[in-house]
């Protein structure tokens, strides 16, 4: 999709942004299908998990598939930059979530560690779907610069807001199941800020949450306050928005069109989602 | 491994062949690490799986990660001809594995698919490795068909063997757990052979087995019995024989060679790990 849309910014009129943009979607629908795995989810985008329907086995194999049907397509395509970028970018993926998996119920993660990893898991896809439109449209290297900062803050922005969202929504607005992130023992900004802020206690609290022994409902009507308390939320979207307003000031250089308009659409919806 | 072994069948004296041959052996290691998962096995080469000793999360993610790494590996060696068969060979091992997936516990799959299934989930990577040694070395396209038809009967052969020590050996000769086949109701070579050869009381037994209705060790003496009984096994070894005598002659037009005698060892070895 943000693959397609910076084409069109960038008025490019051929025809090899197609092919790339599937590809792009191949390698994301293979993330997610080996996340529900990996994190057990039921609940995705309002609907059941492939795992849930088929088996883990068959969203492991099939992941697999659309991964190498990805690199299949980018070799047809045939430039050996665009294969380079969105290589790196899925080793980054995959250093990122193995990254995540380290770090998972460890409430003394750091923002700066936390921001790596969503950079990584979530923003590079973002980046290399932006950036290779501009390889594809021959610009140069500002303007590939441009297109991957849009789609790199863009995409911590987005992530930042998922991680809100898993705190302050209800199942039917979100689409995932509430409290996943919390039951799941995940250090998301929210989190990290809450227990940052918070007195002995609500450390404690918070670590006994993230390792697991304190994850009922009444616990995570407890998080929820604690979270309200120290502005957690508020201030997880307040960070949203500095990466949203970024991601929209690196289009600076382009001139006003409809598809520009879009992109920054899409940036406010993102982060709109959460209210 | 094979990368490096036809490069010395071919006196390549460069130094890509290093770095792709790694490419292949990620590539391998993550689909190890993605059976072992989709198996729910627990003993690899005689030690306890990775899905075992660090979970099922892990396993996925790292093998996404060397996956993704040998992508890397392969664009920095920079051959779109490389590309294209590596690419291809990870989306037809893909595709083979959703198709065992899809024939497990079905006792009717017949033996050209049981073929095409092996073909896809191991002979392809088996003769990609090879293939790419006559790439790097820019040897003509007759000499990559024949390392190609090397490496792809060579894993056929190879598969065919490991289907038959499921049911002949024990796991400390054969480094993974006896059976296991049976009890996941793989539907290998020799379980194709002893139905199609059976009677219609030893027909519903292999499909009762299949189906994980009739898998107790009792059941296993019973069905190694029919296997016996039918010269299952024999007949699965002497299939293999003939794919690792079409390895062997594919090597036909290569002079005499130290090379040459290792990959010719290489299929004796294979076959001789089942007696």
């Amino acid at each position: 999709m943000l693959t397609l849309a910076t084409a069109r910014l960038l008025d490019y009129s051929g025809a090899r942004h197609h092919k790339l943009a599937a590809a792009v979607e191949f390698i994301h629908t293979a993330t997610l299908l080996h996340d529900d795995v990996v994190d057990g989810s039921d609940l995705r985008r309002g609907r059941r998990t492939a795992n849930i329907i088929w088996g883990n086995p068959a969203s492991v194999l099939v992941g697999d598939f659309l991964f190498s049907r990805s690199f299949e397509l980018m070799v047809e395509d045939g430039s050996l930059k665009v294969l380079k970028i969105l290589s790196n970018a899925s080793a980054v993926i995959a250093e990122g979530e193995v990254n995540q998996l380290t770090a998972q119920r460890q409430v003394n993660t750091g923002e700066d560690k936390y921001l790596d990893i969503i950079g990584a898991k979530t923003a590079a896809l973002f980046a290399a779907a932006c950036r290779i439109s501009a390889v594809v449209a021959e610009r140069d290297e500002a303007t590939e610069e441009a297109l991957d900062s849009y789609g790199r803050n863009l995409g911590i922005a987005f992530q930042l807001v998922d991680d809100a969202i898993d705190y302050a929504s209800d199942a039917e607005t979100m689409g995932k199941g509430v409290g996943d992130d919390f039951r799941d023992g995940k250090v998301t900004l929210p989190v990290i800020l809450a227990h940052a802020r918070g007195n002995t206690e609500d450390r404690a609290f918070w670590q006994a949450a993230m390792e697991g022994r304190r994850i009922s409902d009444d616990d995570l009507a407890h998080a929820k306050a604690l979270l309200a308390e120290t502005r957690a939320i508020d201030d997880t979207l307040t960070r949203a928005r500095h990466y949203g307003q970024r991601a929209i000031d690196a289009l600076g250089p382009f001139a006003a069109s409809a598809a520009k308009s879009a992109l920054i659409e899409a940036v406010e919806f993102a982060i709109a989602r959460a209210y």
